[in-house]
Order: structure tokens, then sequence, then C-alpha cells
């Protein structure tokens, strides 16, 4: 494939479309920002679509061309890794509605000249899906070796088995759920409100001028804590106070101040996140995620969206994850085995919550790569 | 008592202080509003006083003046409940930093003449106790019956058992906590940091203006959160949808209306909020939690906080409450043995979270009826 631009990192490709959303609406044109590494096999069998999480992007494996930083899941991916290029073509992209290439509220529509904002098509984890199988038709690969997430990423890999059957061998399935809860709606809705209440979001048409960054943050604070386990949170802050000059030990203020070490590194999160993160598209990924149902598309039955599939399936769940706990997995086996799809799943222990499957979990590490090994 | 104006119900009284606040500075005079109900008995061995929570108010069993509702806590305060006014004298005040009649940030600040706003001193739970224990001295109580609180009242009842341990009985802590977690704090600073991003708060100077709603209901919502249980939110709301006019049924709008009925139930608590709370005691309130950390007051012993204390100990709590969770209670039971303080305690089974000890709870009704029985 050398000489052939659709491979490598920052990729981008504008695909005519239209693509059919859930919400009725034809998307035209579909922009996709991906990376692709490794090399195609001659009978494409070695071909892995990972999918990223609410505020993730593209850059799995690569550095951020913009942070710096190493790709977000170089702990599953890479040499020696249980995802290898050396072995395998993995494929991430970045998903619609996202902010980091891909079509979303602050691409230019077509039909103004200008970015969309909010009249951007609110778009399903469906609708990513497809447009991912759109990106794979423009890449030659007919079928996926596995499709690999967490969080939201493993919404995405669901949502694959069920929406092209026959174009995926395997899903892995991490840290996920097959449908938002009241509780995990509630948590996106106190977000979406902070956004919307901050004046500068002016209904979402704030391009060329200044972003709603409080309210922004103050979802990403919102949606941090979720991230994280109660007992992560007390071994990492517990009371702790900050130190300041000519208080080194940490006192009280008796004030405002981010006394706990706790309200400094939320604020931290808040901040950082407005640097990197699109307001808009953080309104349409978490209604993306909200809708999600996926026995709700099938007839109300989870167990008919695997029916049939000859797909295998891995899901790992992380036992202090309070965000999609290990029920919603265990939720999902009870379906995969109503539809006598093959499933091994393991509920690891890690005090980390929810972003356990971001940070190093060797167990994670072999229980995927053995399941992927598995299959050829 | 007839006659005395001192009893009664929506009562206020300036008392001169000054009240010497934790934080070091001295707060002049002090304003309590406060209700009573029943007589205090010739030896006045009748009286309890009742501690309110976070955003709760003095009209503990009797009609709000201004929204017509019954009192917080009718449920336990009331003819033939464990609390009642024919047999006992029942004290409710508004805590200091609140904004129900007592001194808080919307008060006068008498040095200016206008509102203190953000110059009110911050406040902590004991500071709270200590101007409830000025409010007794008023009204000619030496020595309660017992302090029952649930949540934050339930602190302030541990509090006065730490603080006034001559002066108190008995002491029935629900739903409730000796520290507040990293956790606790994170979604206080989720609050405070919403109000604080809304233009409208003008650093706290907003009196005369108009008020930061918009961060407020933010604010109430992330807590409103965190009152509930995820099993009582999906029982109550799970993922169905809010029916509109012609779409009764209720619909996806593929837009960023309420769609779920659990966000429009959060709206609502947050809009219905604003109209009764200020935010700037919000502010001063969530702080006071965060910096209660009871065993800190004693040298990071728990135990050392009751030591040789007379007083008898009651603490429930709700299995599925996540906000002050049993091992919370457990953990100042523990506290209680090792200091040898008479304690009984109880885990009750509710659906409802936190805010179960606001809502029917028989059992609880029960255990706190037998508990201030047998002190008799």
């Amino acid at each position: 494939m050398t000489g052939d631009d659709r491979f490598g990192c920052n990729r981008h490709v504008t695909l005519p479309g239209p693509l059919r959303l859930d919400g009725g609406m034809l998307l035209s044109p579909v922009e996709i920002a991906y990376e692709t590494y490794g090399t195609l096999d001659a009978d494409g069998g070695n071909a892995i679509l990972v999918c990223h999480a609410l505020t993730g992007d593209q850059h799995v494996a690569s550095e951020h061309p913009r942070t710096g930083k190493p790709g977000w899941w170089t702990r599953l991916i890479g040499p020696g890794k249980p995802i290898d290029p050396a072995r395998d073509f993995v494929i991430c992209s970045n998903v619609i509605g996202s902010c980091m290439g891909s079509s979303g509220p602050a691409s230019v529509n077509p039909a103004t000249g200008r970015p969309w904002g909010m009249a951007f098509p609110v778009i399903t984890i469906r609708d990513m899906v497809r447009a991912q199988g759109m990106l794979l038709d423009h890449l030659g690969v007919a079928r996926l070796k596995a499709v690999v997430g967490g969080s939201m990423g493993g919404m995405q890999a669901l949502s694959w088995a069920a929406t092209f059957p026959e174009r995926i061998a395997a899903a892995v399935v991490i840290a996920s759920t097959a449908r938002h809860s009241a509780q995990n709606i509630a948590f996106h809705e106190v977000g979406r409100q902070a956004i919307m209440a901050d004046p500068k979001w002016q209904g979402g048409d704030y391009y060329g001028g200044e972003p709603p960054a409080a309210g922004l943050a103050v979802a990403r604070m919102a949606a941090h804590i979720t991230y994280l386990s109660e007992a992560g949170l007390t071994e990492k802050f517990g009371r702790r106070l900050q130190a300041r000059p000519g208080k080194e030990d940490g006192t009280k203020s008796f004030g405002f101040d981010a006394d706990f070490q706790v309200e400094s590194y939320l604020r931290h999160q808040g901040l950082a996140f407005v640097d990197r993160f699109d307001a808009n598209s953080y309104l349409y990924i978490t209604r993306a995620l909200d809708y999600f149902d996926l026995a709700e598309e099938h007839g109300g039955l989870l167990a008919n969206a695997f029916r049939d599939a000859p797909t295998r399936f891995c899901l790992v769940s992380f036992d202090t994850d309070w965000l999609y706990p290990t029920s919603e997995s265990r939720a999902i086996v009870q379906a995969l085995n109503a539809a006598g799809a093959p499933v091994s799943f393991v509920e690891l222990s890690s005090p980390y919550g929810h972003d356990a499957f971001l940070l190093d979990a060797p167990e994670m590490n072999r229980v995927v790569d053995g399941f992927l090994k598995g299959g050829r």
C-alpha cells in the first residue's frame, strides 16, 4: 500500500454520501478524520476497527498532533501489544458529531457555507457506525477481524455486530452498556444544561467568537466524577488540602479557593477540556449516548440484536465502574446467550472505576489478547 | 408560655452575639429564624432540637409561609408521630449561612448597610451548632432531650454531641456522615463552579438585581442526582419518554428538548429550586459541609469527639444511599463503641437513596420512636 494516501496517520476523507441518519435526515458530504496503522493483508483478514469514547479521537496509537501526547490506547495497541500493527491493520476514526475532523456541528454546512451549529442533525451511535462502514468501503475493507472499544467505543462495537453482522467476526466490548440508564442520562443532562446556560453558547452559534468555556468546564467536571470510583477518589485525594505559597502543608482558606486537592484536580480537568473539545459536539455526542438503547432498536429484546450473528463477543467490565457497572455487561451476556452467540465475559478488579479501561490493566490486555488470538 | 412571643411558628430573633466562628471572625449580630412546637416542661426535660439539611428550613412541621407546602418532616413530627408536640417541645431553626431568615450572605452587613454577599464569613457545621446554642439560651432551654437530624442535620446532631456534650442527652443521626468524602466534595465543587460561572453571579454581589439562576439550577440538578439511587431513578423514570402535545406516547425529538422524563424532572428540580434558595447561601453551606470532618476537629480520631460524652446515639442509614453510604454510619458506630458511648444502629432498606429519610419510612419512624422512648 506504499504510496496509497488513504493509509497512515492524520488522514481525512470527504465522502459524498449521503448518509441516511436515524433521525431521518441525509448527511452530505460525510467527512471522516481517521488513522490507520499496519498493512492490510491481501485477503483483508487482519483489519481491526478501534472505536473511541465520548471525548476521544482518531489518534489511538500515534502522538496527538496538537497536544503532543501519546495515543490514548497505546497500552492496548502497539508493538507487542494485543493489537499490534506488525500483524494487524488498525483503523480508528473520529466519530461523526465530534470535533476532531469528522462531520460535526463545527463543520461547514454546505447549505450556508457557515458552521452547522445546532442545525447539525442529531445523530445516533448507529449513525456513527454507518459512517465507519462508509470509511471501510473507501479503504477497501470488506470485513473486520474485530471491532474493539471501551465505553462509547464498546457501544459502537455492539452496534456494529447488530448493524453489519456479516462484516464483523468479533466484537470486544469493554466497560460499556447496551443502553443508557436514567442516571446516565441525568448526568449528561446536567452537562448539557451547564453548556446551554452559558450565555456564550448563543444557541450554539458561537463559532468565530468565544466558546461557552465555563459551561463546558462544568459539564466536564460533573462527567469526570462518574469516570472515577469513590474509593479511587478517596485514595488519590481523600480530604487532603492543597499546598499554597506560604502554606505548603495545606490549610483551609475559609474562602472559596480550591482548598481541597480534589477541587483543584476537578477544576483543572474542566479547564483542560475546553481547550480540546467543542461544546456543541459535547451536546451531540451525549445525546447520541442517551439515545442508545440497542434493545429498543430491535423490538425491545436485546437478544434480537444478535440473533444469527456470526460474531464472537468478548465483554470486560470493572468492579468499581459505577457509570456502566458489571450488571450492564451481564445483561448483554445474557442476551448473547439467549441469541446463541459465543461470548466470553470477565469482570476485572480495579480501583479506578470507569477510567480503568484507559489505564494500566494487564489483565484486560491478557483477556483481549487471548480472545483475539482465539479467533485465528 | 402563652403570650411569650419567643415561642411558636415563624419566629425571628436578633441576638447581639458576637459568635466566634471557626474561621476566626466574630459574627454580630446573629439573626436566627426558628419555630417551636409544643410546650416546654417546667423541668425543661422535653426539648428536642430538629436540624435541617442543606436546603432545608425551620418550617419542619408547619406550612411553609411562601410555598404553602406542609412542613418538610411531618412524617416524623406531629400528632401521634415519634416526635409529638403534645409531649415534646420541638425547636427547629434555620442554620446560619442559609437564606430563610437567619444570618447569611443575603443578610445585611452592619458595617456597610448592604447585603454581605461574599464578605459573609465562611462558616462550619460547628458554627451552626453554636448559633443554635445561643438560640437555646434565648429560649431558656438548658439541656436537650435529643438533637435529631438527617443528612446535614445529622452532622449537626453529631457536632452537638461533640461540642456541647453536657447539653444533649441523645442524638439521632440519620443518613449522615462524620466527614465529607472526596466524592462528596467533588459534587459540591461542580455546583459551586456552576454558580460562579454564571455571569449574573457577579462575585456574589447580585442582590437587588438578577440572581445567577441558571448556575444555581445546574448546581441543584447535579446534587439532586446524588440524592436518588440508580435503582430508584430507573424505577421512577427508566428511559421513558416525555409525552408532548401531539405525541402523547412520547417519541424522540432528535433535538435537545427534554425527551426523557428524567431530563424533564431534573430541569424542573433545578428551576423550582432557584425560586426558593439563594445562590450564595448554596456556596456557603456546601462549603461548611465540605469542611466537616469531626475527627479532624478532635486530633484526627473520631472516637475522641465522643469521649466521656453522656449522650445516647441512634444511627440510621439506608442501603441505597450512595451520598452518605452505610459504611459512613458504621465508621461512626465504631468510633462510638471505642469511646464507650451507647449506640443503636440500623441500616434500613429503601429504594429511594439518600432522600429516603425525608420520605415515607415507617421503619425509620419505629426506630426513632423506640429510641426516644427508651431514654425516658
